[in-house]
């Protein structure tokens, strides 16, 4: 069955009254309209509340709870608290609890911590929203389903090991065909007997870290591939239990992280009606770092997301939380509203007097006063919100540029073990990421597995594992006039980890153009640098070795033995072109090569002169171009001269010529 | 019975002759006494040796050592050997052995790993002390017991959460009152039996680096609470024993480390006869802070303590072990004495040929030899000693200011998850302790329940956790004319760690009258600056957000948004004043404040100029005064115009107008 | 029964086949004939395809990899396979694997971790390598026997244990010897039965990172030679059972690491027929650091030995990997060669493509290209050799000066707790190496227990463990005219780790002439200096204070309190010298001391002027010198006046004057 659109613009968060006595919750309702505040997520962690014994439920106090927000006019969110176990479940059925990675069974404590293939927590989670679906299914005031909270995180149990084994059964059919998967002839690890398979733990095959370094990456990869499959099961068991009961109200979990390795959210997509994600960049982080994150969120379905968490001043739990500047939290809560969400919530709507959140900000702080900065810039917000968000919501987002994101190269990149222990997935791909955000280019963040020809540029910088036909994809996308860029660590294994022989890149030799024959690190203290244009730049990580074999360079090594010799190369094929860039190019470097990629390739940005402005253009279903002009610092910026006349959203007037620090306009051609 | 009091100025330490050949002793005891050693503290690790397998005895040896030390002349502290269990304990009882934090049950090994809740243990700890109480109890050289040896560290074993269950039944009554003090509706983590209770370890709810981080802050304060009272009724059952056989002799335990997070000895000294401390000062400590650690062990019972260890030389379990240099040593533990110790004593008397501790110094060293520089300092220290002990001993400090330490703020306020990693208790109370140091005016380090009306200035910063009534008697005090300072992460939770509604400092902010609205934290490389009296200094950590609800501004932020505001403020309360520090200044912006702290209470400093000496004052039991002018650095530093003419103790002349480098005089009024 | 010599200069490498299909292998064989590679090492790791099953063996791959290496005329090094033990093994005998220092028995996965008293581990791997030996004793083309693989690691499970227990029965024979080697009357550690005696792990005696720290010195040495001797023991197993079948054939394991501290290479090198070694110096390592290695290996049985394994391109698991720049890779190997190998192996011959090791460098890459630089220098040195390698072989090397490297010490110096945190072994021992190495002296690095009478010159630093009869021996050397240098923290412990009463360094304290009273810490951040010569230098770590006992000073402090006292001594004793350096000397202040010490026992550079080139000399079987001349650097260096005219064995010419970077000559006089 179709399901339905979220009805407005919500405008909420997390709220938990049943930390507080009900004579307190009228008093709240009216605090959160007083900010415009329109819709509340309740039923996160109640478990222990809705089912105080095995089999004993009582829902007197959420029936009030629903009761009292759908009186006030709210729309809600309602959550299935699977996501955190009473303590009586820890104690009747300890293995409802996940074994950790160094081997050892937890107890009653914490969140997040069933182990996915636990048939006592299945029967339990699925008991306990089998009724709560029954009893609110038809509740016309919930909007949307929210299911567990933040998967994430692995068990080492003997259940998951015995499902571990059916799912490679399934993957594998034949030991033959998993020992070569594997190449498990190294190190005498060849397989007789699927029993013989133990998961990748401390006391097994993985080393370092929670598992961050492995013998056998073949093992560990697919382990984390059947830990995220487990998940996602849960997840769909909890949600055919609720269409069951509501079969048109979207269901979501809410992803999470920058982003989470543990869970391959372009696979869980599918299964999502709606994507729905926690974003709490730290102070540390660039703003491009975020911005990257709603840009994949968005990508994921190719619409509109929910921001389900947020905060509307310090979170808790970060080594650092400085407070949020003047002005800064409604930019940043705008920033995401830029790029695509449809939704702007708040982990919470009130601050828990204990536990380890009590000092994460909320709506309702401490104080529970209302002429606090946080709560008018909040109320501030709510009113912006009101004004601009029916106008906003649906709008959607069309991207020329797909920057390619792609779990299984996030695990296998991380284990390689090999050149320099400095490699990581994220940080490769955010220094191309931000190459766009800085010219201002809309760029989707996409998965192999998205329709390529949708873009004029697809970047895949360190697209180290290629899996069957993705070679043949991009060839054909490039031959048919596509613009394709890859880099360093690229083409290297299969889908299993095993190498491609015969060069380096393999698969993407072809298109490039090009072949690797060794790479070099890049050690601490040491300069390495590359000549582009007649400027010297420095190369960082990884130096690859570069043969011709069709391309010509663009960027040579400017020191080194290898000298002279190409650092990053530009090829012709079919109608299309390929890049190949051979190092980790500091900004600058890296700008000299984009520029040449743009340029080619055709992709505009949306203004034409060089801004610190952050600018998004977000296209209404009616077709309407609403343009969101961001100042992300605390500094003051001049319009770009295309919006001059143009009018603001926001304020009702034309756009004002220059924008103080964190000041935000959404503009529409007069 | 009313306790004896140690018969005279105790030199000497720790001896552990049974590691020895006995034809050995006499010639120990003969270099003892060319240093006017008097005094041996045995039997601290002897159990394997006096109970060779389950209720066999064998106390020759030690019957020996007590009869050869008696005949010496040498008082002696009868240790009662129950601190390292013997390998057959383990072998026959495991669960004698505690479980660590990651839920592992020890073995053979180390020391002062006795579960604390263990019958098997208790029952046999009892039966040895009884056997030497039974034994020793009447022998008239016997000046003091000393119980185990330096109680601390935790056990989270089955026993333990048993007990901890028990505790809490006591403290709480029902579990509704438990679930409301721990707020445990966060997180779905409501308990309905108390048997679903687990301890807060590394596979529970406690996380980071041996339980440093907690989920539910009140489970793993209460737990520390429950660990430091199970440790205290091991103590309290050996006393009783003991009491039972030497009435009238006093009973203690020696307290340890910086000072030591695991146990309230605030709480254990009401069952001590007299305080005996461990001092183990790092080279690169400031001097202040061994000084701060004498003042607490003094204002716990308000009375003398006994130095039970110090080094003679070197440490050997430090990073690094420098020499201390010539005359070190000797103003090393004289400072103690300055403080208030009634007693010097090493660790220890004989340094050992094996066993970890084989490179910590003793007064006979390895060489065997007496013609060393340490050996030689060591004596001359003891002919110091022979000449002023009987003076000195029994005077007592009296100050008039108190600067709070309290166990429940250490363990609560470093638990909180927020604003700043950085957040750590005892420096920031060092920084408060420091500036009266360097003032040398006298300071008691009291707890919450000291009677605040004999001191002019009450010192409480970082006053996190407020129980029930402490607040009512800052008020109380400061109203009758008291002067109480406080500072940022005051007055936050109460007693179980749930935030006080309302507005921080909670309970202190009618005293105050100061609201702070938000806190800001200070991040790595960003500096953040206040004005006072027209300068500006460094504010560090934490910036509050301070607004005047009576008090007035007396320092304010000199950047960021919050440019202008007050960052420390101060209010007239009835006939007191109270101050609150919104920042952890730097030592120069924190003496502006403390200056004008100083001047309203009016406490005054031993001498009336500035000097880089340390200096004390004991007033003896007939009303003498002794100052200590102590030279704690290697440069010379001239005697303060005051004491010119003073007769020096030590040496029986006028005091000399330049103290050297480490030198020190005890001086009194001609 | 006398072993045959190997019958030629080997080069090749760890060759893996059974990775491969089987119609590959003729193709690899041409590829490694083009480099002139004439011998593998075959069936390191094939347990599990050996033995799919318990008892069920599978030998038909091996067979047709031997024949087909015979065929082609390489000479085979045979390995065992019981390095890694199968899947199945771990399945069914759960105790085959080790229980690591946290208590934990480990699972199927990695290598090297069998138990070295597992009865399974021993009767299976005994079962297969009697199948083995029986199998290919008698083939010819086998050259050498490789057991097992890197030994190392240690297990604490119960079977440990109780083999320990039957060693410590062994070595002491009663109870009381025990307790007084290990002085266990410390912290009550005293045993009265031997079932009483726990393995060392983290959960007894020891702590700090994976056991570097530990309460009884003695205990933790003790189970480090236990488990020494455990795998000796196994290694035993396996030579026996082969040389049943192939008793003329040598027999030996690859020794590892920089070097591997938990085997005692000295102890082990009596049972090898023959040498070898796996050489991996880190990129960051400097150039004496391996080639201090060779000479260990060479001087364990003063004979040639096997280079076993090392990297023909690139590592993997170095934190870094750069490349090696053009020639590097054949300086790097000619530097072994140049110190006494006899053999040039690689790890390995073809590269993985999958596991943990596929990106370690190969001889045949993944590209499967021959015309990489890689493979290039690969065939240029394969050339060479089988030039130069018939001249080469067995040409030994003869030294006048021995660096005493004692693995007693090793162990025992290391977890010495005490004056300083940063004290290693081999740092120190290295910094004495160098001094010798830079003047091209040749240096045998030898054990306590080798005849000093062969040498002019014994250095022995940081001899902290001196075990029964060492102190006589090095008296009666330096009586009668040998120089003998030793420095701080030396002569202080017996076997057991207890201290020598009456002053260090003890047994040393005749012949230095010198006692020490105390040592001090130089703590981070502060500087000491000595003079010598009038100029002043560095003095780190540990400054010992020293009294000339017959002794003269040599090198005087120049601050710190004990400035002009004795920094370091030399004494006339008998017909001979010693020396005693008492601190960590900076490279230039240890160069005068040595300078000194040079001078007075006699011995002799290789050349009369100071070089950046390094030089060994190799002497043949019939009495001729071959001069190795390494530039093992970027730079061009100039030859020795002493070659000029001498002819290079590598190009048949005479020398060249000027050598350019990386370049090697192997020169004889005309």
């Amino acid at each position: 069955m179709e399901k339905k659109a979220l009805p407005r613009f919500l405008y909420g968060g997390d709220y938990n009254p049943e930390q507080w006595p009900a004579d307190t919750w009228p008093q709240d309702i009216q605090v959160f309209k007083q900010a415009d505040i329109n819709s509340a997520t309740v039923n996160v962690f109640s478990w222990a509340l809705l089912e105080p014994q095995e089999g004993q439920y009582d829902f007197s106090k959420l029936d009030q709870i629903v009761d009292e927000l759908a009186a006030a006019d709210f729309d809600i969110v309602m959550a299935t608290s699977t996501a955190a176990m009473p303590a009586w479940m820890f104690k009747k059925y300890p293995g409802v609890a996940r074994v950790d990675y160094q081997g050892r069974r937890h107890v009653f404590g914490q969140r997040h911590n069933f182990c996915p293939t636990s048939p006592d927590y299945q029967r339990l989670a699925s008991d306990l929203v089998t009724r709560l679906a029954k009893r609110y299914g038809d509740n016309p005031r919930i909007v949307a389903w929210h299911v567990n909270n933040e998967y994430g995180g692995n068990c080492y149990c003997d259940h998951c090991a015995a499902a571990f084994r059916q799912w490679l059964r399934a993957r594998y059919q034949t030991l033959d065909k998993l020992n070569a998967a594997w190449n498990m002839n190294v190190w005498s690890h060849t397989i007789h007997d699927w029993d013989e398979i133990v998961v990748p733990n401390e006391l097994g095959d993985a080393w370092g870290p929670e598992g961050t370094e492995t013998i056998v990456a073949g093992l560990s990869i697919d382990y984390l591939r059947f830990q995220s499959d487990a998940m996602l099961d849960l997840f769909k068991m909890e949600k055919g239990i609720i269409e069951q009961f509501a079969p048109d109200v979207p269901v979501t979990t809410n992803f999470h992280s920058l982003p989470n390795k543990m869970v391959d959210y372009q696979k869980w997509a599918k299964a999502q009606d709606i994507i729905s994600y926690d974003s709490y960049p730290a102070y540390s982080m660039p703003t491009y770092h975020p911005v990257f994150l709603y840009d994949l969120m968005r990508t994921l379905k190719h619409q509109p997301f929910m921001l389900m968490e947020s905060t509307p001043a310090q979170v808790n739990w970060q080594p650092y939380s400085p407070l949020k500047r003047p002005g800064q939290m409604r930019a940043t809560e705008l920033q995401a509203v830029a790029h695509g969400a449809d939704t702007v919530q708040f982990f919470q709507l009130k601050q828990a007097v204990g536990g380890s959140e009590k000092f994460h900000s909320a709506v309702i702080a401490h104080s529970g006063r209302t002429d606090t900065r946080a709560f008018k810039e909040v109320a501030r917000l709510g009113h912006d919100l009101k004004k601009v968000g029916p106008t906003i919501k649906d709008a959607n987002i069309h991207a020329k540029v797909g920057i390619v994101f792609d779990w299984s190269n996030f695990w296998s990149l991380e284990y390689v073990d090999g050149i320099t222990q400095d490699l990581q997935y994220v940080p490769i791909i955010l220094d191309y990421y931000r190459q766009f955000y800085e010219r201002n280019i809309p760029t989707d963040v996409i998965s192999v597995d998205d329709d390529f020809s949708q873009y004029d540029l697809v970047v895949a910088p360190v697209l180290y594992m290629v899996k069957p036909g993705l070679g043949e994809k991009i060839n054909r996308y490039v031959e048919e006039g596509g613009h394709f860029l890859t880099s360093f660590m690229s083409g290297m294994v299969n889908s299993s980890d095993n190498v491609y022989l015969g060069g380096y890149p393999g698969p993407l030799e072809d298109v490039t153009g090009a072949w690797v024959e060794e790479s070099d690190a890049v050690v601490p203290g040491h300069r390495t640098t590359v000549r582009i244009n007649d400027h010297e730049y420095d190369a960082h990580l990884i130096c690859d070795q570069i043969h011709l074999t069709g391309a010509q360079a663009v960027a040579t090594y400017a020191n080194e033995f290898y000298v002279g010799t190409p650092a990053a190369t530009e090829n012709q094929y079919g109608r299309g072109m390929a890049w190949y860039v051979g190092s980790r190019l500091d900004h600058g470097g890296l700008w000299q090569i984009i520029d040449r990629v743009v340029k080619a390739s055709g992709v505009k940005s949306l203004v034409d002169e060089a801004t610190a402005l952050e600018i998004t253009a977000r296209t209404t279903t009616d077709g309407h171009c609403l343009y969101f002009v961001l100042n992300m610092s605390n500094d003051q910026h001049a319009l770009p001269m295309k919006f001059r006349g143009y009018r603001d959203l926001l304020t009702g007037q034309v756009a004002k010529p220059i924008l103080a620090g964190w000041d935000v306009e959404i503009l529409t051609r007069p």
